[in-house]
C-alpha cells in the first residue's frame, strides 16, 4: 500500500484494460487510504460518468446475494461488464456473511466480465466508508457498464447506499414482518424498485398488498413511483422483470432530468466527505503552531474556543 | 432555546451570582446548540480557567455514582462549590440509569453549593458530545471550585474524559474479572488515580495486587505514579484519602508544568471539535454556490473530487 504515485499509471493502464489483479490493487488503494489515491482519481476522473450504480439493500434474510447473484447473470447476457461491491457496514473486517457472498456468487468467479469485491466499512454511526464511492468511482472508470452495491439495509447505510446509487432496489420477503419493518426504517422512501423476493413462499402476496397500500401516493411530486416486482431469485425467477425495471428507471431519470441532479448530489456528497477527512487529520496534527497559540490564548481565557475555531478555519486555509 | 443573545446578559450575571436555575439553563443551551452558545462562551471565557475537573470512571457496577456522591460531600465539608455532570454516553436521551444517579444523589439535592446535572451525549463513535466541554466551561466560569464529570468506563468515552479532566480517577472493583477488563481496556494509561471501591468484598486485595502488578513502571517516564486508594464509597471509608490523593496530583500537575500542557490540549481538542462542527454544518448546506460550482464539474469528470475538496477547503473559506 506503500507504492508511489510513478508506479501507479501502469497500473491504471492495465486496470482499464480490463485485468482484474490490476483494479482489484486499486480497489485496495482505496481500503488504506493510500497517498495514491489522489493521482489515481485524478487520472480516471475524465472516465467516470459512464457506468449505471444499482444500490441493493434489505433486511438479513431477504436473500440479498441469491438476488445480486440472479442480476449480474441476466446482465451477463446482455454482455454487460459487472462490478459487484458486497459491503456489510457492521463489521471492521471481512467476516463470515462476506465469505457467504462470495461463495454464492461463485458461479460467476471465473467470468472475466464480472468483477466481485467485498469491502468492510470504517464509516461512522454505520454509514457507508467514504472508500465506497472511490471504489464506484474506480470501477466506473476502467468500463464496468453496471456496478452494483449490495448492503444490508441498516442504520445509515442504506441512506447512503441510495445517495451513491442511480437505482436503488429493496428487497423485501414474506415472514419476519418484513413489510412492516420497512415501513418504520424508512426504507421505503428510499426504493426506486421495490422487490418482493422468495415470492413462492406463502404470504408473499400479502407483502405486495401492504406495499401498494403504504407505497400509496408515492411518486405523484416526482413523477417516478416505484413499480413493485415479484422474484425468486434462486430460481431466477422474475429478474427479467427487475432488468426492465431498471432500464424504465434509468429512462425516466434521464428525461426528468433527476439523472443529473441525482450525480450532481453524489459528488456533492463525495467533495464534502473528502474535505471533511482533511480538516479532521489537518487539526489532528499538533504540529500546527497556529493551533497552538490558539489553544493556549484559550487555556488562559483571553480568547474563547468559537472565535478561536473561526481563526483556525480562516487563517490556517488561506495559504 | 430561541432565546436571542441580547437576553443573554441578565442570565450569565444570575447564573455567576450562583442561581441554579439560570446555570441549569445555560446548560440546556449548550446541548441544544443554540446560536447563543457563542455570545456565551464570549461573555464567560475571562472567568474560565480556575476551576479544577476531576473525571470518574469506571464499568458499570463499580459504583460511580455512590463515589462521586461521597466525593461531593467530601468537598462540601472544605466548603467547595461543587458540580457534577453525569453522562451517558450510551443513550441519546436520559434514561434509567441517569435517573437512579438522581436518587443517589438526593442527599446533596437541596444543598445550594452543589449543581447536578445528567447530561445524554450526542458524540460520535461512542465519545463524549461536543457539548460536555462546553458545560465545563460554563460551570467553570459561574464559579464552582471543583467539577466532577462521571461517565461510564466504556469505548471513546473514558479517553475523552481524561482529555477533559485535570484529575481522572479510575473506579474498579472486586468481582468480575475488572482488573484484568481495566488492563485489556487501556483504562490504566489514563488513570491518575486508581480506586478499588467495594473494597471490604471478597477479592479487593487481589485487585490491588494486579492493578500493583500492571501499573509495573507507570510514571518512570512521567514522574506521576498513579496511586491505589481502597474505599468503601457506600460508607464513606477512604474518601478523604481519594481527596488526598487529588491533591496531590494537584501539586504535581502545578509543579511538573503539566497542568499548562493537559490545559493546552483541552484547548486544542475544544476548538479542533467546534471547527470540524462548523466545516461539516457548512458542506451540509445546499446553499454553497461554490460546492454546487465543484459538484457539476465532478459529476462530469471534469474534476476530481480531491482536488474540489481542495477548493472548497481554501476559496470557500478564504474569506
Amino acid at each position: 500500500v506503500s507504492r508511489r504515485v510513478e508506479e501507479i499509471e501502469p497500473l491504471l493502464t492495465r486496470a482499464r484494460a480490463g485485468e482484474l489483479p490490476a483494479i482489484a490493487r486499486l480497489i485496495t488503494f482505496v481500503e488504506g487510504e493510500s497517498p495514491a489515491l489522489r493521482a489515481i482519481a485524478v487520472a480516471l476522473a475524465p472516465f467516470t460518468g459512464r457506468a449505471m450504480v444499482v444500490g441493493l439493500t434489505g433486511a438479513p434474510g431477504v436473500g440479498k446475494s441469491t438476488s445480486t447473484s440472479a442480476l449480474v447473470g441476466a446482465l451477463r447476457a446482455r454482455e454487460q461488464r459487472v462490478a459487484v461491491l458486497a459491503i456489510d457496514p457492521s463489521s471492521p473486517f471481512s467476516g463470515g456473511a462476506l465469505l457467504g457472498d462470495r461463495i454464492r456468487m461463485g458461479e460467476h468467479a471465473t467470468d472475466p466480465g464480472v468483477f466481485i469485491r467485498s469491502m468492510a466499512t470504517r464509516g461512522h454511526l454505520g454509514g457507508l466508508s467514504a472508500a465506497i464511492p472511490q471504489a464506484v468511482r474506480i470501477l466506473d472508470a476502467v468500463g464496468y457498464d453496471v456496478i452494483v452495491v449490495e448492503t444490508v439495509g441498516v442504520g445509515q447505510a442504506e441512506i447512503d447506499i441510495a445517495q451513491l446509487a442511480d437505482t436503488t432496489l429493496v428487497l423485501l420477503a414474506p415472514g419476519l414482518g418484513d413489510s412492516i419493518q420497512a415501513a418504520k426504517a424508512g426504507i421505503l422512501e428510499i426504493a426506486d424498485i421495490l422487490i418482493v423476493n422468495k415470492a413462492d413462499l406463502p404470504g408473499a402476496d400479502r407483502v405486495v398488498r401492504d406495499l401498494r397500500q403504504m407505497r400509496g401516493h408515492a411518486g405523484t411530486v416526482t413523477g417516478w413511483q416505484p413499480p413493485i416486482v415479484k422474484t425468486v431469485a434462486a430460481q431466477h425467477d422474475g429478474v427479467e422483470e427487475v432488468l426492465r425495471a431498471i432500464d424504465d428507471h434509468r429512462l425516466w431519470l434521464v428525461d426528468s432530468g433527476a439523472m443529473v441532479t441525482r450525480r450532481r448530489g453524489r459528488a456533492a456528497a463525495e467533495i464534502a466527505a473528502l474535505a471533511l477527512a482533511a480538516m479532521r487529520s489537518r487539526f489532528g496534527s499538533t504540529d500546527s503552531e497556529l493551533l497552538a497559540t490558539l489553544s493556549n490564548a484559550v487555556a488562559h481565557g483571553d480568547l474563547d474556543p468559537y472565535s478561536a475555531a473561526d481563526q483556525l478555519l480562516h487563517d490556517d486555509l488561506a495559504l
